[in-house]
């Protein structure tokens, strides 16, 4: 059994982590870390993890978390990671981060965006980014994960296909992205207050959004071509979910069906990505609490563009489950092992 | 006091409209009329009305209606006002129709676009569209008033200014809405399924929504040149509130703070719409059961786009608020009368 | 114009008051006070407010207070009012005071469920419960009134009719209350995370609620004998609202029509309380933004129980609505007055 | 491996079978049927199971269905499982019924609450009524399966231990429960409008859920002695869970530790069962989309009662899982096999 040790088990990612790798048939969870409910058990932090059994919350020492785990999840704030990782990949112990510090590149890309000290040169180069259907090769060598942020997941999987056919212009993309408020973490504050959240939307960080270098670093790395993204993120009255309503420019006639078979064709044996039928609207509950990006394509020729729809569950394609995936893919087991859930409907 | 009749009372529109003229200073709510609960009492189908002195519902006729009326509210399926309202003018009663059937001039348009036969031609050109920010003067001197839809009044007031300058792009509207499910009205089906809906959130009628060519229409006309437009509709699971986000491509340089003047200019006097702060992103339920229009600007400088933020509560700015409205205007009133609510929040 | 102040403007009841106020006939709101945003407007703590002149937030001094207002209306959490109230009275202004410090007469069993330091007796003494409907003669000549509790308001307009009756078992009552999370206040937790809270119900509080001692107090008075109630709050996933569902046991054979025939009687002439038809199964939708309690009584011959449903909107009936009920009953106004509001449905 | 026919696969429960059957180490989805669906693949009607091997939807024929499946789920209305399972089980094929057909052993009962016509009185009294918990040794001796109410499964396992220790008055019992949307089933009406639904909660059916009997009969049956039962559902704006706050009152001074003890031993060794600690109040989402009822118990000194808290997903435990969990016992598999699942939250 792979002995797997979680960072930040006290947050949304993290508990999600344990909900699948509880039930995976080749780990064992086998050390949890926080550094604000150290010598607690996770259930009086979570309850619905009353009676399930699991190691009691341990202090974060990246030495011991090394010595003790095969690999290590780090479910952590962005700024956490990157000092965190060195001390666990010298010891030898991979490391997938959840958080934002291995992603991009470029560190002043990252100090721009982010408003924090970049990790250091040597780390963001060996970090792979695991997007697991397109880097799956990388991801199988990789000792570092940057596992993808939600929203970027959502967009790269709806997009990487149309920007690596050259059919749309590199700077016509617009990304329109709702999600859900798990999103925004555990933290309280008043933009995650019910009363303020619920019966109403709202777009927030326009033009200003971190996740937006971190599609248009991907995109264009896929596309072998510069591609230059309008981001939007907005704040829906769910849980969980996201919606990527993105649009792009055709730079010549296709057809739908163009459209759709490429599509078919790129994730054809991806276990995780459905390509739904022409003409289909998919909703976010028709992924939830399943690791599915569902996505469905349409030409508008009276427009000339190409509009893709793409919804995942950010907790889990979007955090918990595609970094499950990402390990599995490291350590040569099957991709869907502990993930093969149906999604909860209604 | 000004008579005034309401047809389609046992719709959401209908019954919206009775809460701002059951307390406006000029006007009687004079009659009911429904073709599905003729005899009973409006309090019988909605409850929330108990105790209130209201007429019951009639039955529908539009000599009878003519006859007793100074003016008439269709709150009713397109399709039957372009039935009702030749008898209800040629009484000399004024006519607000919330329906989408007076709305498009061309009738060939409304039939590519409804899939229904349209009104006739003198009548779709005696029509004027309630903008009421817009077409003040023509809305004080009509007979008919084609209120407009829930998308267009929130796309329109949004982007009217921008197209007028010629700063943006003719061809680059892309309109990306979401709306609250009471846009779809009170008729049961999957579609507005609390389990369907709830914790989800989907795009519908991409590429085909009716109100496309209405928002092409009237930012022609207000610009004075064609303009092309990608229109996009979301359910949200909230009962009311639109939110629109939409981007154009900026012609030239233009900053933030031009476009924010601009729009401060052009809404300078008009009560029912606010120009929020630069920066700001506003909240469907911030204009929650008000009349209001709340417009934010951004400009992005790295993609040269400029983003608008604009939301209404589709019930009232949407539908009956606007009616209203338009009704104080032909008659003379006070823009604001009946209608100045702070909005509901939390 | 009477001239009035609202201490504790930032949070949900305060900002309630200013709905009702701002289009109050007869008042004025003159002065507004924070300690946590003085110096600010409004309108930067609630964007709704944006394009409403309000007086800016000054300073909690209660001599300041007293001086330039008629009546001060008093949304601070308990603690506060207690402190506050006795120089405003000393300058003969007038205090409404929503929160629970002087609702209780014994200073001791507010210390046993507030765990607080009671207001001196000469206070507690003084204060007039504000039931309005019950009250109304005290609460007309009174100068410091106990705005009563959102769940004590639905409970006892649901239930006082049938304790003076004397046909219910006064040691019977049980009441089962469910409440929307705006009662909680604006205040940031995890018990008002969005994530927590949506889609899911819970109980809190069970056998050890503060507002057990208001209603039993309040019962026990206007029966004219002691009555002991069981009483269990819930928080329901929504943003207001109150159901009451309570439970006595009869202790003589009577009727469904009995029933209803006590209650239509109780409120006859009562503008806010509505008897529904007998059957009903009132919703809280159903009084949403409005100062209405809507009740409807059930009689189950089976177990020998009357079931009483009683349905508010508890930022208004329970909080600022019946303080400007209580208000206009202080000053001889029509008690409807800036109240008269349809519910907003849906 | 067994071979499973599911009948009312359209339908909530049918399709949550699905979701717990198509991971189930030991049966096989050998079958859907569906009336009104016939010849379609099931991902046409629930878009989440797109890309999911399922057989398509066939015809309901009792011969061939009973001809080929080793056991069926009768996930249909009320009327018609008494129909279909004479002739399954003559077939020697396990029934295992999700309606209130096979639920009260008198049939004149049935015919009083349900006002239909009863099954006939051999296969009521052939009918073992699947609280596996509490019948678990007739579970696995059954043939035909009455799968309890999912308002029944809450409040049973929460009183059940109480009522057989004889310490709560038998005619004492208020079971107020509260429910998300999705009990009410796919079908579409007003009841399940979203606009209508949304933002707020109601009771309903106050003195004549036909869920009633079903407590009364399984409550007195498991304590040897009669037991009235107040039952009063409420419909709660979330589309799964069920919460059920149940009263009685004690007949003798009885601690909050007996309780917590009495329970906790009840309990012991039953997987699905989680008494949570003295003072808990367990919510919904803690046992979302699993197979747990989780349970709190409250004594208050001051008013002789208990308080019982129950919570499970309505869907699962008060439906489908029950059903695996029922099937796991009558096959001699593990009680949990196929079921054991971590809640999802938030």
């Amino acid at each position: 059994m792979i002995r797997v040790g979680i960072v930040g088990a006290t947050g949304y990612s993290g508990v999600e982590l344990i909900r699948f790798l509880a039930g995976h048939p080749h780990v064992q969870v086998a050390h949890l870390y926080s550094s604000s409910a150290e010598g607690e058990s996770l259930a009086s932090v979570f309850p619905h993890l009353h009676a399930h059994p699991l190691p009691a919350l341990a202090k974060i020492d990246a030495e011991q978390m090394g010595a003790e785990n095969d690999v290590v999840f780090l479910a952590t704030p962005a700024g956490v990671s990157a000092e965190l990782s060195p001390a666990l990949l010298q010891h030898g112990t991979k490391v997938i981060d959840l958080s934002g510090d291995f992603r991009l590149r470029s560190g002043e890309t990252y100090q721009n965006w982010y408003k924090k000290k970049p990790a250091g040169d040597e780390w963001l180069q060996q970090a792979v980014y695991g997007l697991s259907e397109w880097n799956g090769t990388e991801v199988a060598a990789a000792k570092l994960i940057a596992n993808p942020g939600c929203y970027p997941t959502a967009t790269l999987l709806g997009l990487i296909p149309l920007a690596k056919s050259g059919w749309v212009h590199s700077k016509s993309w617009i990304v329109d992205a709702k999600s859900g408020v798990s999103g925004a973490g555990r933290g309280v504050s008043l933009g995650v207050h019910y009363s303020e959240i619920n019966e109403s939307i709202h777009a927030y960080k326009v033009a200003g959004h971190q996740h937006t270098p971190e599609i248009e670093q991907e995109l264009g790395r896929q596309a072998g071509m510069e591609q230059l993204v309008q981001f939007t993120p907005h704040l829906v009255p769910m849980t969980r979910g996201i919606l990527v309503t993105a649009y792009g420019q055709l730079e010549k006639k296709v057809s739908a069906a163009d459209v759709q078979e490429l599509y078919e064709s790129a994730y054809e044996g991806k276990p995780f990505v459905r390509v739904r039928p022409p003409g289909s609207h998919p909703r976010t509950k028709e992924v939830y609490g399943s690791n599915y990006c569902d996505i469905a394509l349409h030409v508008d020729e009276r427009t000339g563009r190409v509009i893709v729809l793409s919804v995942i569950d950010n907790v889990v394609k979007g955090a918990a489950g595609q970094a499950v995936q990402n390990m599995n893919l490291m350590f040569g087991l099957p991709e869907t092992a502990g993930l093969s859930l149906v999604p909860l409907f209604p």
